[in-house]
């Protein structure tokens, strides 16, 4: 790859719980270089937009040309112009993000969308599911979501929350969002795992601890309940949506991809090919750099 | 209404378990004339279509002017020009609909969807769902289906066969499509729960017996669960699509409508409004009218 400075660069942030990654790329999406911080979400808001536009400067500073357009990806949902279900970093909710960053980083053009239909686009732009029309996106990381493709693009939804499967109720009655609880996510994601496990076994245990730990049977079992669960639930998103292929994206992606094939296979009338998504670690940052080149 | 013969007119039919039900409207989806011929699916395809071409024979010749175009609404789903998923009707699965209903009836343009997705086209053409943008159809009758809109269509999906939520399993591992069954459909429609209350009371009742007989405790929890059910199941897939209205039709829509709306507005993060449909008895007709209007 050549870089053409007269072209410009774009510049991808993505914000996580635990790190905000940076990364200026091409007009084409080749990255040009990176950089991460802690989020240090306890911080809140205006402290984690200040160290990110710190690194920012310091990253459009090293990367030769003019910055052309950005794209980020957020934790939460974007709606109008303002991140909503994000609770986890005091101030991130209601926050005017896009207009915030704007004037930050100078730039007019700017896409910006939560970090499972970032990481969505990603696939779709570059990745498993690239030329896809009617697809089905699932992300199986810290938390739970996915994103739905339909006419070749990420459906947004009318609040920006479609894809917002962590709220799934497991059981009619269950106490759902209306009473703080995300049901999916609290018994299948990565942290829902990990307080689950840390309960049953009455010791501190992440995701990862259970992952290595399967020759106990009561790990084991969780771990089999969780892959049952998602299976159902993926199956029966795609028996809904009749996609052309479901993409498994996230850290815990290959730990349940044989349940979820398995449940597609039984369930779907028309079951399609469910495969792992390309881009499994940085995702959502790949997909702001899309979202910067489709911005431009 | 003043009908204009120069402009001709349309014919819809909607193909249903028991009853054929056929129309003729103006170009703009005024009814002129209808007529309605028993279905008896044990007879096989060939008789049912022979007999449903003589009626749209009578109809169109009763009805001045010329046909411009059909609309069709078909049990089963629709796709690359063939009926699929449409087991009760014998030689009905894989038939080539479209074609012999081009040649039977003299039209090129011609529009066929399942009756779920003409019902959900006729509430977005003229009623519940008009000027939704992205939208949720539920149709709780003798089936339990579903459509799903998206910038303002219906999504066909893949194979024709998005919404098709009969097939969503209840639980993690039961048996499903593969296995013969159609899991929420055998829980929740119409003659699903006439199967399970002739079963359950061990005399021979309908799905009209089990709703005039909810002061008998065991009818009322047959009920109750199943509610519970579609509340849940429709809570989930308008938390996953994230609609601006979500539209219940079908027979039984009124009947397991609050159970619904109160599932949605406990469990989404945004909860929709959720309405009852403006055509329960015939909306599969109206819809086949309207295909037929959208392919003029």
């Amino acid at each position: 790859m050549t870089y053409d400075e007269s072209a410009g660069f774009v510049l991808g942030i993505d914000f996580g719980g635990t790190k905000v990654a940076l990364a200026t790329a091409t007009t084409t999406g080749e990255r040009l270089r990176s950089t991460r911080i802690e989020t240090r979400a306890a911080d809140g808001a205006d402290e984690v937009l200040r160290r990110t536009l710190e690194a920012a400067q310091g990253l459009t500073d090293a990367t030769p040309g003019r910055l052309r357009a950005a794209g980020i990806s957020t934790f939460g949902v974007v709606r109008d112009g303002r991140v909503r279900l994000a609770p986890n970093v005091r101030g991130w909710d209601d926050l005017p993000l896009p207009a915030i960053l704007r004037d930050g980083l100078g730039v007019t053009a700017l896409g910006i969308e939560n970090d499972v239909n970032a990481a969505a686009t990603a696939e779709l732009d570059w990745g498993a599911l690239r030329g896809t029309d009617v697809g089905l996106y699932v992300n199986l990381g810290t938390g739970t979501g996915a994103a739905l493709i339909v006419g070749g693009r990420v459906v947004p939804g009318m609040h920006g929350a479609a894809g917002e499967i962590g709220y799934l109720l497991r059981e009619p009655g269950e106490p759902g969002y209306a009473h703080g609880h995300a049901p999916l996510e609290e018994y299948t994601s990565g942290s829902g795992l990990a307080a689950r496990g840390t309960t049953l076994l009455r010791r501190s245990v992440t995701a990862v601890d259970l992952a290595a730990g399967r020759d106990e049977p009561a790990i084991a079992n969780l771990l089999d309940d969780a892959a049952a669960t998602l299976g159902m639930t993926v199956a029966n998103l795609a028996t809904f949506l009749d996609p052309e292929r479901v993409v498994v994206g996230g850290g815990m992606a290959n730990a349940f991809l044989p349940a979820i094939q398995s449940a597609v296979m039984r369930a779907v009338p028309f079951p399609p090919p469910v495969e792992a998504a390309r881009f499994l670690d940085d995702a959502p940052l790949i997909g702001a750099i899309a979202l910067a080149v489709e911005a431009l």
